[in-house]
């Protein structure tokens, strides 16, 4: 194993279990609060997770959520799986720079904070304060003709995920949002999942950005053709986000090993985040408890990949835009959730008799 | 007609069609803006009916949300409905008014004023800041034996509801969010669905608080011994009201009407203000468009009465608490649709060729 190789493995190592009496702890208290027993269905299994993430009951309302758009380009896209040009995704870092991106707008409404994290465009881009640069490489090689990059440089990719959120973490952030740009980014993260989940490449490859049935069509020839030439090992997590992921993909995944480890929750956007956790899981079976998913994107990958990693999405509105946007819809709910343990009367405070 | 079923029609006379120009505004809007057509799913379609709703595009973003629980006891509590004794109500109110409730902590998540209206407590209250006072009466009678309430306390209760928003929109309040505090209060809610609605009593009958199945049992027959009895006319939403509602049903739908009247969105919560969102539809069928379906509580009724509606929830956890938590959920989702499309760059502006 090489150093870099090591330092991953060790990202991967310090990744504990959630706990399990914090977890009861909460499971027990929403049984004493003023409402009809499991009333508040879903919030309080999330209530119930915050405080098995965080090891403590009530769990900390998270008060300084980051959104980390990891960005990149793909060689793939050569193959026509997207009628967007590969230069969309520098100008969309620039207007997530800017500020008037989707993924800013939600970030305002929510109190979300918004970080580019360019491992791979294909661009020199200029300095950005919200534009942290990281970059690996200037995009992946193409995946159906050869690994979209080499083991090392996923490595590079992981490990400059987990130093952003390491930083974030450091500075304050209570809370990871997954957020991410990139063209053809959807046709790695399709690829991902197929070898995660182990279904079938048309089971899991979508219309991202929504192309029609002709580039649908070539797309899922493109990942199967992929998944033919590489036969990646799902026990080898770096040697499948090397073959067939995205820097951006890689990178994602490092900053949900980062945030597990630090027991801090993580917010999964779409498929591309979705695809990330599957590798993370690959990497650290622990670390999906740590996780959440902030909704369902339409892309059939993120509903593949979210039973395979047994995780209910929060909000299911039919998008699916990427960059961070369905996730920041999940804040406010991630923080009703803890609140209500903290901040609820119980039974006993209220003078009702159970 | 009386002078005061008179003002309860006034009311209903004064909704509006929705703007049309201003929602073929947002819908080609959303075309320009620096993202895939439709790629934002749900979240575009609000967007749309919010500008449609305000009569401009872009529409305004929700700054002051306030969330209305209205409050009643129920006769029909004595057939045995509810193992819960009708004193938790006024106890609960109590809760309420202390701030310590799960609607006042969803509240304070997402930046909402609470107020609660007593229409119908079967107890004196103490006066409190956050309560108004406009008791019709000490609870309904039991609707299973004769009617719940009479034609006029009934226009007493949409008027209260009326005035209260009234007031509230007065005072600046650009949301109104729907919420009920009411021992037994689905059993009137499973009544009013099935009249506006033609479904049997036992396909939106639920289990409220959570009862179990012989209750349940009781419950259905209880819905269908009222309807029975007093075969209400659908083309009459105040003796619907008067027969088979609560004093909560009929202020929700007083507000609902005034919200559509004043061009103000207004979020649903749960089953019992779907009903009463089927009794203001009965009243002026515009209304409807004013009204956004802020979650889908897991009772049977929610469901049947949101596909009366036409009406798709935004939020859906499994939730069935009322009080306005689900509905609570949902503000941060609505300012999300708005700001989207005052907030979001053009390809244009972003020099981004289409």
């Amino acid at each position: 194993m090489t150093d870099i190789e090591l330092r991953v493995a060790e990202l991967a190592a310090g990744v504990e279990p959630v706990d399990r009496e914090a977890e009861t702890a909460a499971r027990e208290r929403h049984e004493q609060l003023t409402k009809p027993s499991g009333s508040l269905g879903g919030l309080e299994a999330l209530g119930v997770r915050l405080a098995a993430i965080a090891g403590r009951c009530p769990p900390p309302v998270p008060r300084a959520p980051v959104v980390v758009v990891a960005a990149g380009d793909h060689g793939v896209l050569a193959q026509g799986v997207s009628p967007w040009p590969q230069e969309v995704t520098a100008a969309m870092v620039a207007g997530i720079a800017g500020g008037r991106a989707a993924v800013n707008v939600l970030a305002g409404v929510v109190g979300a904070q918004v970080i580019v994290l360019d491992v791979g465009v294909a661009a020199a881009l200029p300095p950005h304060p919200r534009v942290r640069r990281a970059k690996v490489r200037q995009g992946t090689d193409d995946l159906s003709e050869r690994p979209a990059m080499t083991r090392e440089e996923a490595a590079r990719a992981v490990l400059a995920g987990a130093a952003v959120a390491g930083e974030l973490l450091e500075a304050g952030a209570d809370l990871l949002v997954t957020g991410d740009m990139g063209i053809a980014n959807t046709t790695p993260a399709a690829c991902l999942v197929a070898v995660f989940s182990g279904r079938p490449a048309a089971a899991v490859t979508g219309r991202g950005t929504g192309i029609d049935d002709a580039t649908l069509a070539v797309k899922v020839k493109v990942v199967e053709q992929a998944l033919a030439l590489h036969a990646p090992e799902p026990a080898d997590p770096l040697g499948v986000l090397a073959a067939v992921g995205g820097l951006e993909h890689a990178a994602l995944t490092g900053l949900l090993l980062a945030g597990a480890a630090a027991r801090v929750p993580v917010l999964l956007d779409g498929v591309n985040a979705d695809a990330a956790a599957l590798a993370a899981r690959a990497f650290a079976p622990r670390a999906v408890g740590y996780l959440i998913a902030g909704h369902r994107s339409v892309e059939p990958g993120a509903t593949a990949a979210l039973a395979a990693l047994g995780l209910d999405p929060l909000v299911d509105l039919g998008m699916r835009l990427g960059e961070g946007t369905g996730a920041l819809l999940a804040v406010p709910i991630v923080r009703a959730a803890a609140a209500l343990l903290s901040g609820m009367a119980t039974f006993a405070e209220a003078g009702i008799g159970g």
